[in-house]
């Protein structure tokens, strides 16, 4: 594992003139403290001698009842007792990775895939294979191809890790009938699907998509409370077939005996006695209002060459610039001019994504995101005047992946 | 991994009829809970937003500098940079395996050991090789004969893990001298030392011994404040050098992307603001009560031919029992006669054990203590009854290390 120059740079992007499109943090700023101080000290004082003790390896009871009601409004059915709590989704994938893969497996991840899942899955020394898509997500042929290719080699496949819902980094959804198509593939392949599915509830159009797990109880589904309450808590969640979630749980007691105790009352209590899903509800207003702001800053600015994809969902845009720049390399000048991404390149294993960036609108007010993009477009035209007059861009080594580090989630 | 048998029993062993002195729990009743109630509310009204945010996956600077000034208490003099926070200290001792050890390689161990941290040494496939020992704890001949023969076997050892005080499961101390005479062994035959040390100021009838970290700053470092405040938190810690620090905050954002920031900022506010050395002292009276209950029961009842060690401090009881006596075989009669206890043979990884109990007389109050105590030494006479009658224990198989279940921190 190595500190990449990404993060390296993020030190200094964290400075306040610097308008960051670079963090993956939602904006929890408008939670109501009142009510959640009042209640988590009622809870304190009612029930401390539990809420502070050891607790379950696989989690408390009541919130993974909890947690199948709020899977539920993605059409999941599942039982409390498949669901196992982990310190935060990350840890789901982290043990998901750990009882699944070998050194020398290959897990298929989506085209471009989540820089913290790639971080995992290469920390347990497995490959990581993208399976190439279009905008509506992983390519049904191409997963066939990939398979068949890695089959023929004599390649060990361990599972599809997939985003389905406002993907991180892409923003792409994949509609219902393209998830029906995929799990088809893999179930006829015998490929495991985990599928990540973080930003669910955080539609922005429309009602969110079914998960592909509502139709398909073999694959294994994570969730968070990290993006539709507060990341803080770091309380996540697998749902898993039986014999999967056994041994999840037999990992998550060597890991960390148990999941945080207090976390996850805090956020029973939330549940309970808030009005959580109108604070999803205002949530998804917010992000509308920032997304929206992004997109037509990206139509007015940009230079001719630049697309961009249009998310329905989630946090994030993901750039593709005009041919012969290199994101990586551009990163320092937009830092100099006062603006913060993430190179594409950090979202592949495989040196890919070169004139790719992710610009997020989680964070910042919609007028800082306005001035971010100006920012970045204007850095953008710059390189395409050198280029213009010299005729070469700068070399740059392919950057490795970067780890997931403070502002990459 | 496997869900032993002790772990099956322990599922039954909760009914309240039943005296445990199986689990690890610490006694948090006596907590204040009324001002931890109005300290978090504050942090949360005045602070939310930044103490429900992601955080740093090294730690919270504010909680890494307390902790220098908690470990200050046992002569550690270390800096908030070579501080990592984990998700308890399981958590710590998860990611110093990770990064240390591969498929085959030693790990040394106390005879006997923690059974949480076999468990955790034994998913990373590494083999557990126990250091013989007498009341004073590691063996340092023993040590340096046990190298030897592993490294003509051309065997790998990555590190000694050892928890020189109040030691889980043995109860047993090391002198301040025997510590010294151990890392001397250990620098010459150049072995990695990581000290464990849960329960350090949890001692009982004198002030505690300096950690080996100060005197030996390559010395890797593990602490928790589960024991000296509340485990529900899931805040531990690891004392590293700084190349090894570095590989650990990595491997800590592929696990967990930051530890739990809320119980952070919970515990630095307790910190901050209660009485907790008050509060530790508290502990320790109530503890010293509870140990000199069992060490008295033990007294009183037990048969001839047993004997037990008398811990200065932390949780447990060693208990030899006499020979033809199989402490797994007994634990079903045990929970029979209403008490629990964990079976030595849980806290080695290579079949040793089968006349040891460990005692704990953390969780019950005193007079529970005495009856549990009670129980047991029924049950151990009604063993050697068996035993005059038929000459033969029964047959049973050599158990397998158990898990660290929700019984045995």
């Amino acid at each position: 594992m190595k500190v990449s120059a990404v993060r390296a740079l993020f030190a200094v992007a964290n400075r306040p003139e610097i308008v960051s499109l670079a963090g993956g943090m939602p904006n929890i700023h408008d939670l109501p403290l009142g009510d959640i101080a009042s209640n988590v000290a009622e809870m304190i004082l009612t029930n401390g001698a539990k809420v502070m003790q050891y607790g379950s390896g696989q989690g408390e009871p009541r919130i993974r009842e909890q947690i199948c009601d709020v899977m539920a409004l993605e059409g999941i059915s599942a039982h409390p007792d498949d669901v196992m709590i982990s310190a935060g989704s990350q840890q789901g994938l982290d043990l998901v990775t750990r009882i699944f893969c070998d050194p020398g497996d290959v897990v298929l991840a989506e085209s471009p895939s989540y820089v913290g899942a790639i971080g995992t899955f290469l920390s347990y020394q497995a490959e990581v294979v993208h399976v190439a898509g279009d905008d509506c997500g992983i390519d049904p042929d191409a997963l066939r191809e990939t398979v068949a290719r890695l089959e023929a080699a004599g390649r060990r496949i361990k599972f599809l890790y997939t985003i389905p819902n406002y993907n991180n980094p892409s923003g792409i959804t994949q509609p219902w009938e393209r998830r029906v198509e995929v799990l088809g593939v893999c179930r006829e392949l015998g490929i495991l699907v985990v599928e990540d599915n973080p930003y669910g509830l955080l539609s922005l159009d429309a009602d969110p998509v079914p998960a592909m797990r509502s139709v398909d109880s073999d694959v294994i589904y994570l969730g968070s409370f990290s993006k539709t309450f507060a990341p803080g808590f770091r309380v996540g969640w697998v749902l898993a077939p039986h014999a999967v979630r056994e041994k999840l749980v037999l990992a998550q007691e060597s890991a960390t005996l148990c999941p945080p105790v207090f976390s996850q009352f805090a956020i029973s209590t939330y549940l309970e006695h808030s009005d959580w899903q109108g604070q999803i509800d205002a949530f998804r207003t917010m992000y509308r209002t920032r997304r929206d702001a992004m997109l037509k800053a990206l139509a007015d600015h940009m230079p001719p060459g630049t697309s961009w994809t249009h998310p329905i969902g989630g946090f994030f845009v993901w750039v593709t610039l005009p041919e012969g720049i290199d994101a990586q390399a551009m990163l320092p000048r937009g830092v100099d001019a006062r603006v913060a991404f993430v190179p594409g390149a950090a979202f592949f294993a495989d040196g890919q994504g070169a004139r790719n960036a992710r610009l997020s609108y989680c964070f910042p007010p919609a007028e800082r995101i306005i001035i971010g993009v100006e920012r970045f477009a204007d850095v953008v035209r710059n390189e395409l005047d050198v280029l213009d007059i010299f005729g070469v861009r700068a070399p740059t080594k392919h950057p490795q992946a970067a780890g997931p580090g403070a502002e990459t989630y």
